[in-house]
């Protein structure tokens, strides 16, 4: 704003108009804030002599000065486009409004972010009933120039004189009616004429004034109705969705018009220099003969291939461009290894061929799929055009995600029920269930079923190993079931709100579609679909592409990749796709089994400690054996165990019958669970009797798991002769005091177990920063921890007061009202979070120089908040095993910014 | 520590021997660190010229020296005993070990802070078999001489040589069986030699060695053992307890000793410089003729009065020292004089008469009543003895809150059921209900009843404001009951966990013992307890004394003092008792009342925003005249009002038949309110769809809201003519864009109430800072806010991650465990939430800088707190009424500590 209104009230006006053409520009590629995109490129075009039809772009200053002027153009424009016409006119041959050999032009608008379709465009602006004639006449073709005419008059209708368009269409086909025609090509010169003259009585009748002859006053109205389409209601509602600012304004490109629809010798076509696909190095694209554009797009007729190879790949009849205009194609795969020369990157072209001359009315980086762009990224490295920092840079990483999971095969037919969010990616099919157990059951027959649940508890885990997918009614991105789902790799729609579970009835129904038990239905949780019947899948593969390229962002990162994960299956798993260590091995997890919860219940309700410590020292194999087979499969990557984190409550059944059954299974009274689960009912068990609370109230439980550790370590140093380097996680600590305490009876059973095995474990006891106040305390807290680990989870919902299973309908209309943006769940607050964070290293390190730090909760697989990590100064990062893909590359790219000083918008 | 190991190290010998008597000191009172409080006191009377027993004081840097040492006294300590023996004998007239003239003295511990009965004590210290007989030979008194010795050999075998006194206790018992004697009294002296034979037989039986005749050696080792004592067990508790640091050490005071049972001439005992009970300025206390000082403690005789006011206000038929001994009487009073003048303080004094000559063996502030330090503090700025401020300080704010409420008369029998937390203070006795309807309505038949209820929730307010007091089997000092208690002024226990409350039977149960519904009980919420019948009361009377002190606290303090309050009655109460404004008015406690709740559920179960603006519009006439009675009750004071703050599942009903009655009164189906009621159900209510949130999610609440208080400010504006300003307030904020979203809202009800009476009203809209977010962001939202009050209860709740619902068996563990000392939601963290609330108030007022800022969670009426908030620039405190005069107190503290630069501990 502050740019515009300084040039507003400077006597020397600004540059407001920059032309191209005739192998010449006065911009460039590097002035798209200013040009555009669109214009910058021309430009650019230009300047390596590639064959541009001319024009000028006014700058995104001018829209900036027309909105702040009350939407009128800023006189001192007119002198400089008018100077600017005559040079086009130049170099076109013609001129704008010669009655002889007019020069018609295009206005397109052109903002510094594509915004594809939401702006106007004025086409085939200069005509006038005057203009016209001199157009049949020098074209020699009088249907080409009225049906010109009446398309002109039909835009700028709508766009500049604010007609509805549907108006125009009344009236052609109100003339096709009455005189019998079908299809638009049945028309003649004298027909189009006629509707010329319908098509102007039609402007004059509803603006009571005759259409504008004047073609000056044409382009000005169509410049400032395209600066106008900037505000429009679906533009402001792009901005917000893709996070463009307001304040960038579009400009304006007038390019004169050429024409791929006049005779045999013309035509139009998009290509991309290399399969947008695939990623193969191969011109790749569509044309049609004596055609507009818009026919291209408008699929009347079927557009024929570029290449000979494509054609025959693509099993075409008709002939490619190859094939039709040998020279013209030769000359159009220059004009594409130019441009990836120059823009060091896979492009999206337009061109059009007017009687036999090849022009180029567009140049962008072209879209492509992640497998593409892999080839492309490393093929350009192989090739000299980029660095492997650069193609590091190229990919994005959240689309890595989706090469590593099974996807709907984007061809099948799909009959979708509802939409939930996309809570895991990929996609499952099976019979749906509403119960964790039979879920199992039927797994274990060899059958594939989809676990739908209102929500998910910890007491589901192993229906949710045991099916293919899983569904829930309620939740958000954070929710158990999302959470859970990602670390096992499951695909998962969560929070399908429209969705109903009736558990008696075993059915689900949304909108009175009723889908009964045993029903097969397919999830797709990277779209959140929910779809009924089978869908094709597509299975991943990873290509050599992935691996080249994860190697050059393993080269690029500072950060280290961990993952969370706790089954051998998922701990595995986490080391195939490249995690570094085990960030978050959750104890709790291993505590589900149903011979295992019968002994965590007796301890639950032993009512001394000598009652407890019976019931853990059945437990005490189990968990040796768990950790002993971590450590074998993590080699002498590290591994961090988390001492038991959730209440105690959650190891209980839930009332009703369940309580029966685990009663009879525990052998005690059913009053007795009861009124046990009853003491236990916590009102707010985020901040409850949880974490390190558990191991100061029964510090028995952390003597078992101590003992497990030590004793798996000194098993699997022994056979296989490795050191193996425990770290013991202490969770959810907010005063040094706690730390203390569990540590001395952490360093006592290490001791002890040193003395029994006459083996001495290295280890280290560190601790979870997961609460604001432990991130206030960090300096205290450091001195007796000797790693740290951020649950951003928890200091998220503590540091925001915001709880992220019940977060659903408060974040839906926050984001609705414009409150807040994203999910502070999926990307981290870094305003405040971060803050936390950031003094939360700062005072620990300051006590512990070497203190290692890393995080370990679900934004620890989130690019964007990996970026902050990388700027806090972590030391590493942990998440989902699936997401140790995405972390690895977002950690590279984060660093390749902060060396070059860049951050992420 | 340091200052120790100096002294060992240097060749100059410390100086660890103060001596006093005849009219002189080394030491003084102020030298209590060094020489403890007794011996600081006694050095400060031989000052003052006062008759004290000669003697020397042992620093506490010998008992530093002496643990440090591996428990054994320093060579260099045995000189400056002897010399300060030589001393003390000359003063005494006697000599220690001299067989003619033998000097006797008493070995007693004496710390910085008293702890009293923990430590060890030596008496008659001095005596062998040798010096007995002298002692008989000079005094006269063969039996007392014998009975000396036998009682030190006693007292040394115990204290020093770690024998069991039962052993000796064993011994006397069977000569007296042997020779047919009851009392003590029936021995002759001839019977006590023969008890001194057998006790020293008992002791080199049990020991090998003979009963060391030593008399150095005997000095030698009961100091030793005095020091030793310590570190008991016992004593290293109380020290935890009382928060006395272990390093502190004791002095330990030798000090010739004086005999009270040397005949009728010789007395001994206690007095009070004013009567510690109402504070009457007369001496108080009591003695006995020819006794020692051990006899008083022991009950056995009768203690007689010390002034004949005393004696006939009594009814003692013995008489008063007064009548008795009138010359000592009157020096006696004397030396009290002296004292109170020199300390400043009323004075808790010991002393012995021998033959006709008073000793003073102890001096210290005396313990009172609060009536009686209200009443002394008065008087002695009325004497002149102190200043304003000082008395002021005199007063402990906590002691306050006695005075406001009905207490158990403390000679009424107790049969104690069990005990809880002392949740809110005063007692009551009443017929214990469990319902809070049948509360209500027994109430409205004047009946008295005690609600008892597992815990309370929002539904039970009617219930809890009908009942006489309140009692819960589950939640801690700042649950829903307590805090609502507390408000209220009713008296509460909770979290009584040995009580079960059997719904079905409507019976309380402790431990077997049943208590129907309608039985009579009584709660002491001032001590906790549980009792079983009526127990009389002492009904609150607030003094003249109260009165005045209160003003001085009035005139000293900086913080304003506001109420938490919201119903006429209270915050009438809180006006009385001197608020200065309400800076809590809690809306929500509004929508409770039967003729309302159907109402506000109706808007929770409307599907539209036209359905809940129709409830709400129900409402609306509702709310307008409480805030218009609030406002004119207070005057031009100013209310600060906060939206509506809790989810709203709390307005609706539990599950179970309340369910299908209020269905039936909304006339809505009942499976529709079962729908909603889970569709609502949250995992973490504290951290879910509440505070701001619900009026971003619906603003039509904001609305009524704003328009009620709007227009009942515009009501009262016009009938008082007095300008009323309401604040209003927005909780739960964690980011500006919350507020203002709804400020628009307040702001546009403003203008549109504005318009249409045609009267502007001057109001602020301010937030609560409650989330660790809000602190951080404190900057951001000053900008939209005028002013802030910080909600610490959940500010707490965040910080720590702790539910303070669910944080008592947590507290407990810790507590026990001595990981935290003391619970957090009763007294403010200051590491944790208190930096939070200084980065709050440092970002908010650098944004703004006349920023108003005040405290309204619990922390506003804790004194330890409060000095906190006035240490951290806090415009004012708000609290329950019943706490305002305690606030006003500490307030007052405070700012004097502040101005003083002085801390508390």
């Amino acid at each position: 704003m502050g740019r515009s209104k300084q040039s507003k009230n400077s006597k020397t006006a600004a540059k407001w108009v920059y032309t191209f053409g005739d192998g010449a520009a006065e911009g460039r590629s590097e002035l798209s804030e200013l040009l555009g995109g669109k214009g910058a490129n021309l430009a650019e075009m230009s300047n390596l002599g590639l064959p541009v039809p001319p024009g000028f772009t006014i700058t995104t200053e001018v829209c900036t000065a027309y909105f702040a002027n009350g939407k009128a153009l800023p006189d001192e424009l007119r002198p400089q486009m008018e100077k600017a016409l005559e040079l086009v006119g130049k170099v076109a041959g013609s001129k704008f409004g010669d009655e002889a050999s007019p020069l018609l032009v295009s206005v397109r608008s052109g903002g510094r972010a594509s915004m594809p379709g939401m702006m106007d465009t004025v086409l085939n602006l200069g005509l006038n009933d005057a203009t016209c004639e001199g157009l049949a006449q020098r074209s020699g073709d009088a249907r080409f120039a009225f049906d010109s005419y009446r398309r002109f008059i039909q835009m700028y209708g709508s766009v500049v004189l604010g007609l509805d368009h549907h108006q125009f269409e009344d009236v052609l086909d109100n003339y096709k009616n009455l005189n019998g025609y079908g299809a638009d090509t049945e028309l003649s010169a004298e027909d189009w004429r006629e509707v010329v003259e319908d098509y102007k009585e039609l402007v004059e009748t509803e603006l009571d004034e005759p259409f504008p002859q004047d073609i000056h006053a044409q382009l000005w109205g169509a410049v400032g109705a395209v600066f106008s389409s900037w505000n429009t209601a679906r533009a402001v509602t792009y901005r917000l969705l893709h996070d463009i600012p307001d304040d960038w304004g579009t400009a304006v490109n007038i390019q004169a018009m050429v024409f791929g629809n006049m005779g045999e010798t013309s035509a139009t076509g998009v290509a991309f220099t290399r399969n947008p696909s695939n990623g193969e190095k191969i011109l790749f694209g569509e044309f049609l003969v004596n055609a507009q554009g818009e026919d291209v797009v408008a699929g009347i007729r079927t557009p024929q291939s570029l290449s000979e190879q494509a054609r025959i790949e693509m099993g075409d009849k008709a002939a490619s461009l190859e094939a039709l205009m040998p020279e013209l194609f030769t000359q159009l795969t220059g004009v594409c290894d130019n441009l990836e020369a120059r823009f060091r990157d896979m492009q999206d072209v337009e061109f059009t061929i007017q009687e036999g001359k090849l022009w180029m009315l567009q140049t962008r980086t072209g879209k492509r799929t992640t497998g593409a762009a892999l080839k492309i990224a490393t093929d350009m490295v192989g090739e000299g055009l980029i660095g492997q920092s650069e193609a590091v840079m190229r990919i994005e990483p959240r689309e890595i995600d989706k090469l590593l999971h099974p996807t709907l095969d984007p061809d099948a037919q799909r009959h979708v029920i509802t939409t939930g969010l996309p809570a895991s990616p990929g996609a499952a099919t099976g019979e749906i269930v509403f119960d964790a157990d039979e879920a199992e059951a039927l797994a274990a027959q060899g059958r594939k079923v989809i676990l739908a649940r209102s929500e998910t508890s910890p007491e589901d885990i192993h229906g949710m190993h045991a099916a293919q997918g899983i569904l829930t009614t309620r939740g958000g991105m954070t929710s158990h079931a999302a959470v859970v789902a990602r670390g096992m790799g499951r695909p998962c729609v969560s929070g399908a709100g429209r969705a109903r579970i009736d558990h008696e009835a075993q059915t689900l129904s949304v909108d009175g579609l009723v889908i009964a038990k045993g029903e097969i239905v397919t999830v797709d949780g990277t779209s959140g679909q929910v779809l009924k019947g089978e869908v094709a899948l597509r299975q991943p593969e990873l290509s050599g592409d992935f691996v080249t390229l994860m190697g050059w962002a393993d080269k690029a990162r500072r950060l280290g990749v961990r993952a969370n994960a706790e089954t051998p299956h998922d701990v595995t798993q986490a080391r195939d796709f490249g995690a570094e260590g085990i960030g978050l091995c959750r104890t709790e997890h291993m505590f589900f089994e149903p011979e295992r919860i019968v002994a965590v219940r007796e301890m639950i309700l032993a009512t001394s400690e000598e009652g407890r410590r019976d019931a853990l020292a059945k437990l005490l194999p189990m968990q040796r054996s768990d950790f002993a087979e971590i450590f074998e499969i993590m080699g002498e990557r590290p591994v961090t165990i988390r001492l038991l984190d959730p209440p105690l409550h959650e190891f209980l059944p839930n009332e009703g019958e369940d309580v029966a059954e685990a009663a009879k299974a525990l052998g005690v009274d059913e009053k007795a669970l009861k009124q046990r689960i009853s003491q236990l009912k916590e009102f707010n068990p985020m901040l409850g009797h949880r974490g390190c609370r558990l191991a100061i109230s029964y510090p028995e439980i952390t003597d078992m798991q101590a003992r497990a550790i030590f004793e798996a370590a000194c098993d699997v140093a022994g056979s296989s002769g490795r050191a193996v380097t425990p770290e013991i996680m202490v969770p959810l600590v907010q005063a040094r005091s706690e730390l203390d305490f569990i540590k001395a009876r952490i360093d006592a059973v290490a001791n002890a177990v040193a003395q029994e095995r006459g083996v001495e474990i290295d280890y280290q006891v560190g601790t979870m920063i997961e609460l604001p106040r432990a991130c206030l305390r960090a300096g205290e807290i450091a001195e007796a921890a000797e790693f740290f680990s951020f649950g951003t989870n928890d200091l998220t919902q503590t540091a925001m007061g915001l709880s992220r299973d019940d977060s659903g309908p408060i974040m839906n209309d926050y984001i609705a009202r414009g409150i807040m943006e994203i999910d502070p769940f999926s990307q981290l607050d870094e305003a405040g979070v971060g803050e936390l964070i950031a003094i939360g290293v700062a005072r620990g390190r300051k006590a512990r120089k070497k203190l290692k730090i890393g995080v370990c909760g679900e934004h620890g697989g989130d690019p964007q908040s990996i970026d902050f990590f990388e700027r806090a100064g972590l030391d590493y990062i942990s998440c989902s095993p699936f997401r140790v893909p995405i972390a690895r590359l977002a950690a590279a790219q984060a660093a390749l910014r902060a060396r070059d000083g860049k951050r992420t918008k």
